[in-house]
């Protein structure tokens, strides 16, 4: 187990392995509810993996996915890369203060087969024990709002 | 476990985890000789995930990393979005022959703090019970030229 390079310290909270519920909706398709692991582990680098899967809430199948490092910067600023099975790659940008990390698009390229979303705004916070996330979508050419919620607890 | 969506047939030599040795040259760095694991799995749904981690050959120490997602567009044609800790998002194109998976960037994307890469080509194919992969890059100012081959076996 190595030991966390200090520019990830602020990231902390977010290491291990959480499991919850959360809701989504957007103006294109119907609301849904779903299951959420996540997952950010570290290797000792200056930078968090991160690790995202949803299945729905009724069927239990699968629903989304995406993978990404963060890449904090030592002063409170946040890089983040990140990829969807859905054919899409984000860079984002934003802070880390507390246990809350804001993060926003910077640039979202698709690939040819690919849904055209335009920007997203992601939010990871600790609520008490839990751990909570948040993604606005710009998306098939609607302006940027909010799509997913969810609250999540750390497995053991 | 799901049943292999049809479009990633093609795919499924890649299917499973794989360990193996590789090596790297480029010319802004030292020669470097590296252990690697990489899985790809599926969910039943027409991509399939991807993550790759290496380690020093010498030292054990981590390395590399990148995670992304190959969607076979069901012709051949094979699309794929990868990020790297590193700070870059790519998205390629490319197809599959056999078990023969060449792939080319449309897009390299850097985070403000990233090194600049510019095109890659990523290439995965199979050598009887072996799987090979290969990376040439464009980065620092340079042109394309070959990084990084490997060669692994699936575990059990």
């Amino acid at each position: 187990m190595a030991e966390l390079h200090p520019v990830c310290a602020p990231l902390a909270f977010l290491l291990g392995t959480w499991r919850g519920a959360g809701a989504g909706v957007y103006p294109s398709i119907e609301d849904f509810w779903y299951t959420e692991e996540v997952s950010f582990t570290h290797v000792g680098k200056p930078f968090v993996a991160y690790v995202q899967k949803t299945k729905d809430a009724g069927t239990g199948l699968p629903l989304h996915a995406e993978a990404g490092y963060l890449r904090p910067q030592g002063d409170g600023r946040v890089e983040m890369v990140l990829v969807q099975p859905s054919g899409i790659a984000e860079l984002l940008e934003g802070a880390v203060e507390g246990c809350n990390l804001k993060l926003a698009s910077t640039a979202v390229l698709g690939t040819a087969s690919a849904k055209p979303v335009t920007a997203t705004e992601r939010r990871f916070w600790a609520d008490g024990e839990a751990l909570c996330s948040s993604v606005a979508m710009a998306a098939m050419g609607m302006e940027l709002q909010h799509h997913v919620v969810s609250e999540m607890h750390r497995l053991p």
